[in-house]
C-alpha cells in the first residue's frame, strides 16, 4: 500500500531556537542563571543544535546584553553544538572570545524589510559578511546565513524566487554553504514552500537549507510537512512556540519544538529528542514567566495519553 | 516544474459546523435570535452546506433546545444546504416537522467512546439508525452518517482499519453513502490520516467521504492537507474555531474555518467562501460571546494584508 511516510524524508533535525528568539521575545529579562538552567535542560532533551544568545548590541536587544556569561555559564555536551546569532562585525568580536559552535548570520530577503529591521539594503547586508565569515573560518567555527522573510514580505508581499537565488548565490561566494530560509512573518503556505524549497535544493543541491517556520496564520507545522515532502530535513522550533520579529506587526510565534516532535513521533520521522522533556521545559517556562506555552501538546497532551474507561464511565453516568 | 497544487484537488467543498457543533461549545445558551442572525451571515458566506443545529434531547443538549425556531428563523439561499444533527429517533421525528436538506447522524467509532457518549456500543447505535434513514428517505432528504473518534480514541488509542471499514459496510448496508470521519480528540496525524483515508477511499470509491478535524494539538491543517493529497474534498471547520467533544477530556475545537479558508486561498485551492465575511463573523462572536476566537487570521490578518513601508520606517526610526 501507499505510505504517507513514503513521501517524507524518515529522519529531521530539529534546531532549538528558543534560547535566543524566544528568550528575546519575553518583555523580561531572563536572569542569566536561568537561561543557564533551561538551556542545560533543552541541550539534555536530545538536540544537537541550539541557538542559545545573539550578540546583538545589548542596547538593542538587553535580553542578550549577558551573552558572555550565558556561553560561559552552560554545561557543553558531546554532540550538542551551540550557535550564536552575529548580527554584525561587532558581534563576531565578542563571539571570538568566547566557546560557540556556529555562527548564524542573517539579513532580509527583501530590501523593505532589510531597511526597517537593519537600515540597509540586502545588498549592503551581504556586503558586511565576508569579514564576519572570514573570522569564523579563522576561528574554526561553522557558519550558516539565513534570509529572513523568504517566503513572504510583509511591505512586499511573496518574493519572487529569483531574490532568493540572487542571495543564495551570494552567499556561496563568501563561502556560506548553510542557508536558512525563513517565513519570519509566518506568510507561507504550503504550496509556496514545497515549490520555493524544491526549486531551491534542485538548483543548489550543494546548499544545506535550514526551514524556519513561523504559526502566525496557523501554517506552520503544514509548511513544515510539505517542506519535508521537497526534501528538506533542518527545522527550526522553538520551545512553547515563543518567539517573534519586533519589526513585523502581529508575527507569533516560532513552531512550537514539543508540537513539532510530537507530530514527527506520531508519524515515525526521527527526530531524536525526548518529547517528554520539552513539555516539561515548556511548563517550566510558562510558570517561570506567567504565559501560556503555545504548544498544543503542553495544554492538551501527548496523543498516547489514553484516558482510562473510567473517566468514560464517569462521563457517562453524568449525563 | 513541480507544483504542489498538482498533488491536491484544486477545489474542496467546506462544511460550517460551527452553528451546531461550536454554539453547543459555548456554555452560555446563545439567544435563539443571535443565532438566526450569525446562521444567515454565514449562509452568505458562499458556503454551500451548513449544520445548523441539532435535535438532541434539551435537557442533554440545552443549547439546542431550539431547533425548531432556529429553522423556521433562518432565511434561506438558493444552492444553500441545510443540515442538522440526528442523534435518534425522537429527533428525526422532531426533524420531520421541519424544513431541512440533510440528516447527519453519528456514532462513535469505538465501543469505548460510544458506551461513554451515547451508552451503547457501535453496533447498538448502527441497529438504531436504519428507521432513522428510512424516515430521511420518505422526508427526500440527504443521508450522512459519520464516526467520531474514527482517528483515534482517547480511551483505546488509534483504531485498526478494519473496524472503520466495518462501519462503512454497515452504513452502506443502511443505504447512507455519505460517511464522515471524524477525529473527535484530535489524536490524527498526517500520516495515520493520509493512509487511512487513502485506504477508504480505494476500498470503498462509491462513498463520499467527509473529512472533521480538531485542532487539539495542532495538527489539523496539516491533517486537511494530507487527506487532500489522498483524494479528500468535503472538509467540516468551525467559525472562529469553536466546537469540541464535552466527553473527549481537553479536546479543542475544530480547525477555524478562517484559517482553512486562508490557507486554501492562499494555495489557489477553491472553496467559494468570502474569508473576509468568515473573519468579521469570528469577530462578532469574539465581541458577542466575550471569547478569544481560535482563528489565527482573525487575530494576524490575512497574509495578502500587507503593511505600508511608513509603517517599517517608524520601527527603524525607533531603534
Amino acid at each position: 500500500m501507499t505510505d504517507f511516510i513514503n513521501t517524507l524524508p524518515r529522519k529531521i533535525e530539529i534546531r532549538e531556537v528558543g534560547p535566543r528568539e524566544g528568550f528575546q521575545a519575553i518583555k523580561e529579562v531572563i536572569p542569566t542563571e536561568k537561561k543557564i538552567q533551561l538551556i542545560n535542560a533543552l541541550m539534555d532533551t536530545g538536540v544537537k543544535r541550539l541557538q542559545v544568545t545573539s550578540f546583538a548590541h545589548p542596547k538593542v536587544v538587553p535580553q542578550h546584553a549577558d551573552a558572555e556569561d550565558v556561553l560561559n555559564g552552560i554545561d557543553r555536551r558531546e554532540g550538542v553544538e551551540v550557535a550564536v546569532l552575529i548580527p554584525n562585525l561587532k558581534g563576531a568580536e565578542r563571539a571570538m572570545k568566547c566557546k560557540t559552535d556556529e555562527w548564524n548570520l542573517m539579513l532580509s530577503a527583501s530590501d523593505s524589510h532589510s531597511k526597517a529591521n537593519a537600515n540597509k539594503t540586502t545588498l549592503e547586508a551581504l556586503a558586511k559578511m565576508s569579514d564576519i565569515v572570514a573570522m569564523a573560518k579563522d576561528a574554526g567555527v561553522t557558519v550558516t546565513g539565513s534570509m529572513s522573510v523568504a517566503l513572504g514580505c510583509p511591505f512586499e508581499g511573496t518574493l519572487p524566487i529569483e531574490r532568493l537565488y540572487m542571495i543564495v548565490e551570494e552567499y556561496l561566494k563568501i563561502g556560506v554553504t548553510s542557508v536558512g530560509i525563513s517565513d519570519t512573518a509566518g506568510m507561507a503556505d504550503p504550496r509556496l514552500t514545497y515549490n520555493y524549497v524544491k526549486e531551491l535544493i534542485d538548483r543548489y543541491p550543494e546548499v544545506s537549507y535550514k526551514l524556519h517556520f513561523h504559526n502566525t496564520r496557523g501554517m506552520g507545522l503544514a509548511n513544515i510537512i510539505a517542506a519535508m515532502q521537497a526534501g528538506a530535513t533542518i527545522f527550526d522550533s522553538s520551545v512553547a512556540g515563543l518567539g517573534g520579529c519586533p519589526f513585523v506587526p502581529n508575527a507569533s510565534g516560532n513552531v512550537p519544538t514539543e508540537d513539532l516532535v510530537h507530530a514527527m513521533d506520531r508519524m515515525g520521522v526521527e527526530t531524536g529528542i525526548n518529547l517528554k522533556q520539552v513539555i516539561s521545559i515548556s511548563k517550566d517556562l510558562e510558570s517561570a514567566f506567567n504565559f501560556k506555552s503555545k504548544g498544543y501538546v503542553t495544554e492538551a497532551g501527548t496523543a498516547d495519553q489514553l484516558h482510562d474507561l473510567v473517566m468514560a464511565r464517569i462521563a457517562s453516568s453524568k449525563k
